[in-house]
């Protein structure tokens, strides 16, 4: 049997390591790049070496920028005495998405989870104390899993202790949902923060 | 809004465009790039230089291949006198998967497709043409689509004049699945191609 020629084969087991790609879609991706210009090739793989190098961490909010400190710290716009605090730097971008948060960010670059080993010194939980003030409202806005919600509890603890107002994300009914299909730990949680109308 | 870092965007931009990659996707895969370490972009982008260099087609069955003419076409336990006429390059590994296949390939490059413009000058006809010696069999592998028949009835009348004895792959129901599910013309096929037992 003859297999296909080394590079071409060496591409799909790269683009079969990646989250969600087979290795079916591989091969189709593959022979995508064969069959269309060089100019497609070629621009993807500068994008990946770009990423690289031009991407860095921001020393204050630890999102993802080109220049440090990141756009978001630097905005004079940005209501200082508001933090927001996300698992991954993405989700930076899903709040900011919604045009309707004026606050700051801060990254922890993950959740506390002692069964994978990650404590609170894996996080950037020191840097976060380091930017608490007087009067500061941090926003706890980890996932609502476990491992998130693990971080919020530790997090308005150690929080509150420095004197912050610490507020997280309601829980419930997700809006255009249909009752009939959420689960029932929502439902219990829309029904503990029920509001008055 | 601030948006995601301009080479993050770019990179996403390419990656949208990739067959069966959504915006959501790409979103994923580069922040996969983003949080893993420098060796995984650095040897994709560099894998997909390498294709676009070092792979080229067989001057004699247009396949890609690395050297020419390719492996097949100078493997000398290939059966020369049995050439399998197929759309891609991509069906001779598909072939060459099963094992059980000993004769040369073909690649036409498409299918004959008068609405989109394709003809016989467009597809590597002429070329096949020239491999046609006495007693020797083409088997016609084209898709089992419009234009993959329509090929196949173009081709095996040329090839006839030429004295070639032209076969084509046996239409009927696919090994494995369920008589229910199988649609009218496949069954129609099979039973006009009924074999005796």
């Amino acid at each position: 049997m003859h297999s296909l020629p080394d590079s071409a084969n060496k591409l799909i087991d790269e683009l079969s390591r990646l989250p969600g790609i087979g290795r079916k879609t591989a091969q189709r991706l593959a022979f995508h790049f064969l069959n269309s210009d060089n100019e497609l090739s070629h621009s993807l793989s500068q994008s990946l070496l770009d990423i690289k190098m031009k991407i860095i961490n921001c020393s204050i909010c630890h999102g993802i920028t080109e220049e440090d400190p990141c756009k978001i710290c630097n905005d004079p716009r940005k209501n200082n005495s508001v933090i927001c605090v996300v698992e991954n730097a993405y989700d930076i971008f899903v709040f900011e998405k919604t045009n309707s948060f004026s606050g700051k960010y801060h990254v922890l670059g993950g959740a506390l989870s002692p069964l994978d080993g990650i404590g609170p010194d894996d996080l950037n939980i020191e840097s976060l104390l380091n930017r608490i003030e007087n009067d500061i409202e941090v926003v706890i806005a980890t996932n609502p899993s476990v491992e998130g919600e693990t971080t919020a509890l530790y997090l308005s603890k150690i929080l509150g202790q420095k004197g912050a107002n610490v507020t997280k994300l309601a829980r419930g009914v997700p809006v255009g949902s249909d009752l009939e299909y959420v689960d029932d730990a929502t439902l219990i949680r829309a029904l503990e923060g029920r509001v008055s109308v």
